[in-house]
């Protein structure tokens, strides 16, 4: 088993380290520290050795921070994580403010007293969401601090988990589709045009994509630690821990790169002298941006010139995704066949069907890892939007209920991430209509033909309308980018509320996930990944459009639909997806799944 | 009649007025002069005496710019002017470039000459606006600077005409809804709020609206032009040129009002010395932004605090727009009529059209004005989408074809604004099937429940994505705020596709326009106005919603309709909005009419 149920904090972090961190901070004189979920990467997912908000809280959501005062503390979480925080954190020791009251800026400028001096690890903050801290602080007349020993990791000491050192690899080109020369030239060629001789690059995604290699120092995601400094003319530094690189991983990178190690990456930093430098001030830590400063570079403040192209997958990506969401939907198909039979009366609990799923994608032979932790929320369950069952939490499937299951894989050719919701017995009529209206928002974005320059905040509202009609809504986004065997959340682009100004293009792959959630009862989310194509020309169509292609290949539970509610063209719709499903699984399944296959793909 | 359809330009201004101009350039030693289409009042229409890019160029659209350099000139329009423009502007003259190539400031940046120096007017100009025209003129190497007298308005001397001195009279409380001073109490408050001393207001749309005054300086709507001085306590100086300053309108202001002439402006200005006062920078002109520098104000840049309140309907606005709405839906019915029967034979041109609209409203005994001059367009004129139909291109209905009629009108209670395209004789197959795309999308938004804090942008795409199924689009915004018996376009809100984050609320007025247009051949919209309310609740809902209640009334042209690409709920919405139509505006129109009407409201 690759996933594990068991906690691996508890409220008693808080007591037991907050009095270490802050006789560390006394020792530097510090008022008060300010604990950022990021680590130096800014990634979304941590290494153990990194994940310094957990070790100092308890708390192991991956959107959230701490303050630690000398005399007070306080915990913010993102709104998802408002239950799982009362039960990981101390609350005798943090303050937890409702999100709604603006976070850690809002408690810094309540909390922080005149004259105070509060620090923070310039390795970990963002500038921009530095900005954001930085003047709150001021407004309640202290000062921030940059460290330079985090009192953190002083207190962790010995304890602390040595950093990782996954084999870096070369990621062949049968699945990145371009070589790495080449995407470091036309990336020189850009920087060029904005006026910049060089980009510091510090995205674990960027430096996997940009140099055609993976790792895995991070779980779930084949992603290497480092950074890199790319040059105008396409040649580049690239800074790993000698210990981390495959004995093939020199010859790969050819003569355009040079290989050196972390140690000489400050020294990198200060020949940047009297040359522009490109760097992303939301997704590169402000110790670069002094360090570039103080060297007499100039920063130039712009989006990492490679999460565009990164996004906009090529011919062999593409053709790498479908042949993982061919496989994973084999897989995934056979468990869907053990829940509508086996399951349905030996009734399991959450960790069962979570290692029974997994089980189901191992035996592919191909599986690298998981994408991310399985998501299986038997009941009342799956209403907690991001909940992950542990050995305390588990349920047994009940008779009359829905199960859903938010899943993926990384295989060598691509990322998957889908989610079904399953009847267990019959649904209830409600369940039914609110399954069905979750269904026609799903449907309304995955035909939806749309004009060059629409962005994913554009489109958000069609898989909204048909619940919006109802009273009913849902609190996440409705789609996020995903990468290449790479992470599974990837931007720049999404389908979301939140206005944005990244348009969709072709090869961009997102997830399509609308739900709806009844707190105490039940939840459904229906997600497939789609992939922006240039839709076929119409008879009579006098403009280019874009549309999606369905990536995802696993039937949607028949059992669950109100046929009345959904249209003509939404049933045939759903009956042609069904048609290919069973056209491109079925031949990949055994008799039994296949025989039941064909009955869950049948017309609706 | 109140429109005209004669030019009040022609190509000849350029040549005659161009000269002119450059010799007053050459007395202030300038090497160029930047002409805006915008005023001192930085309106969307302009008074005569004002419309100095008319009077230098020939060009009257609403949206565009000049530069006259001392050995060249160039105009720059709004890509829906490209046609118009080359109409009226003489091409030996001014280069016209392509929009796409970045307007003004890409011209300034290719075009000024290093060493340069350029004039432009302070008052006439937004900072924002301002900003990026002073950047381009950088890159040049030229720089900008400001006259102290105008050198186009010198050249145009004696024969310019004067400024407007219409009365400015109350706005009575019954239809206004809400007094003066409780408008500037709550105000004052938000400056307050927003850490302000004070505000400097010209927008002549809050000008009227906070005061409840109207005026008749700007043609199409009753807007006052002066300028104010508001205080956070509530207390407000009223700058008006006392020539326009009805009787009554003293006492109607009251005590908390001290009402000035323009000339006193300056000085109150200069006692914002030490206050910290907010100014809206894309409404304001650059003038008042030097002006409060120099007196030693602190200048807040702020969104103009009228812009949001004033966009919220009161009851008793919205009260009066359902009034209006009725009233106006009979004027339009009575021509509606008179098309689907007289004109059908008769085939009057444009012209005719115009005028028959024109006098059925005027034979309410309510018209104040029209809301903007009508478009009526014929045939391919109705595929121009801002054509506005003269004596040059007026041209005759056509069996087989059809007729684009948008209109508006205003009323003491209301503001109104309607589009409705009509069959002339039978329409081809594909007519209709279009008809049908931008009935669907125009549907799909009337319809619409959706939850706070959901923007116009959000909604944009519910009444595209028919047309986009087909590959077609339109070029246009879906649609724009209303005021009451003020502008017909009135923000913050709309609805299109640029990102906004201006959320729909309640009260708010807003078009719902789609359209599809042939070049050449024909041109279709379907607008009504409709108003932000909160949706009933519904059995089974969750959250509280949003939805629109239609403002409009008069009948959808059935014989434009492709019944089978309608849904069945699509069906019932047009329906039921023919019963409401039929049961308001029958028993308000000749009984040959409402015989009539009874058929074009009957099932489709």
């Amino acid at each position: 088993m690759r996933q594990t149920f068991d906690a691996t904090t508890d409220p008693s972090f808080g007591p037991r380290h907050a009095p270490l961190i802050r006789a560390a901070m006394a020792r530097q004189a510090l008022d008060g520290f300010l604990i950022p979920h990021e680590d130096e990467h800014q990634n979304e997912y941590l290494p153990a050795a990194n994940d310094r908000l957990a070790w100092a809280t308890g708390f192991t959501g991956s959107a959230g921070a701490a303050v630690i005062f000398k005399d007070a503390a306080a915990v913010f979480v993102h709104g998802r994580y408002t239950l799982q925080v009362r039960d990981q954190v101390d609350p005798g020791l943090f303050e937890i403010p409702d999100p709604v009251e603006g976070g850690g800026p809002a408690y810094l400028e309540r909390a922080a007293k005149a004259g105070w001096t509060i620090g923070y690890d310039a390795r970990l903050h963002s500038p921009d969401a530095l900005e954001r801290l930085r003047a709150a602080v001021a407004k309640a007349g202290a000062t921030l601090k940059a460290v330079e020993t985090n009192p953190l990791d002083e207190a962790w000491g010995e304890a602390r988990p040595g950093q990782p050192r996954a084999a870096v690899v070369p990621h062949p080109l049968a699945y990145a589709g371009e070589a790495s020369d080449a995407k470091r030239t036309r990336l020189g060629e850009e920087l060029a045009k904005q006026g910049a001789d060089s980009a510091v690059l510090t995205a674990p995604a960027t430096i996997a994509w940009l140099f055609n290699i993976r790792g895995g120092d991070v779980i779930r995601s084949p992603l290497p630690l480092g950074q890199a400094i790319l040059d105008k003319d396409g040649q580049a530094r690239l800074f790993l821990d000698p210990a981390k690189v495959a004995p093939e991983l020199p010859a790969w990178l050819g003569n355009g790169v040079r290989l050196e190690a972390p140690d000489a990456l400050p020294a990198a930093l200060a020949v940047q002298k009297g040359r522009k430098v490109l760097v992303d001030p939301a997704l590169t830590s402000a110790w670069y941006f002094e360090a570039l400063s103080e060297a007499g570079a100039a920063v130039i403040r712009g989006p990492d010139p490679a999460a565009l192209p990164r996004a906009c997958k090529n011919p062999v990506e593409i053709a790498g995704a479908r042949r993982a969401h061919v496989r994973d939907g084999a897989a995934l198909t056979r468990f869907l066949h053990w829940i509508a039979t086996e399951a349905q009366s030996a009734l399991p609990d959450e960790l069962t069907i979570v290692a029974k799923l997994e089980g189901f994608r191992e035996a592919t032979g191909a599986l690298k890892d998981l994408s991310f932790d399985t998501i299986a929320g038997a009941g009342p369950n799956g209403a907690v939007v991001h909940y992950r069952p542990t050995t305390r939490t588990s349920r047994r499937l009940e008779t009359g209920s829905l199960l859903l299951v938010d899943s993926g894989a990384q295989y060598l050719d691509g990322t998957t991430d889908v989610t079904r919701t399953l009847a267990i017995g019959e649904p209830t009529a409600e369940m039914k209509e609110r399954f069905t209206l979750v269904l026609k928002g799903h449907l309304a974005l995955a035909r939806v033909r749309f004009p060059e320059g629409t962005t994913g905040s554009a489109l958000d509202a069609l898989a909204r309308a048909p619940l919006w009609s109802a009273g009913l809504d849902f609190d996440h986004g409705t789609g996020h980018g995903v990468g290449s065997y790479l992470g599974v959340h990837e931007g720049p682009q999404r389908i979301a509320k939140a206005p944005s100004s990244v348009a969709l293009k072709p090869g961009m792959i997102v997830s399509n996930e609308p739900g709806y959630y009844k707190t105490g009862a039940y939840g459904i989310r229906i997600e497939t990944l789609q992939v922006v194509t240039g839709a076929a020309p119409l008879a009579g169509g006098e403009r280019p459009m874009l549309g999606f292609e369905t990536l995802t290949l696993a039937p949607i539970d028949r059992r669950c639909v109100a046929r009345s509610l959904l249209t003509d063209e939404e049933r045939a719709q759903l009956d042609a997806y069904h048609v290919r499903v069973l056209a491109e699984i079925g031949p990949l399944v055994p008799e039994d799944v296949r025989t039941w296959l064909e009955g869950a793909c049948a017309p609706i």
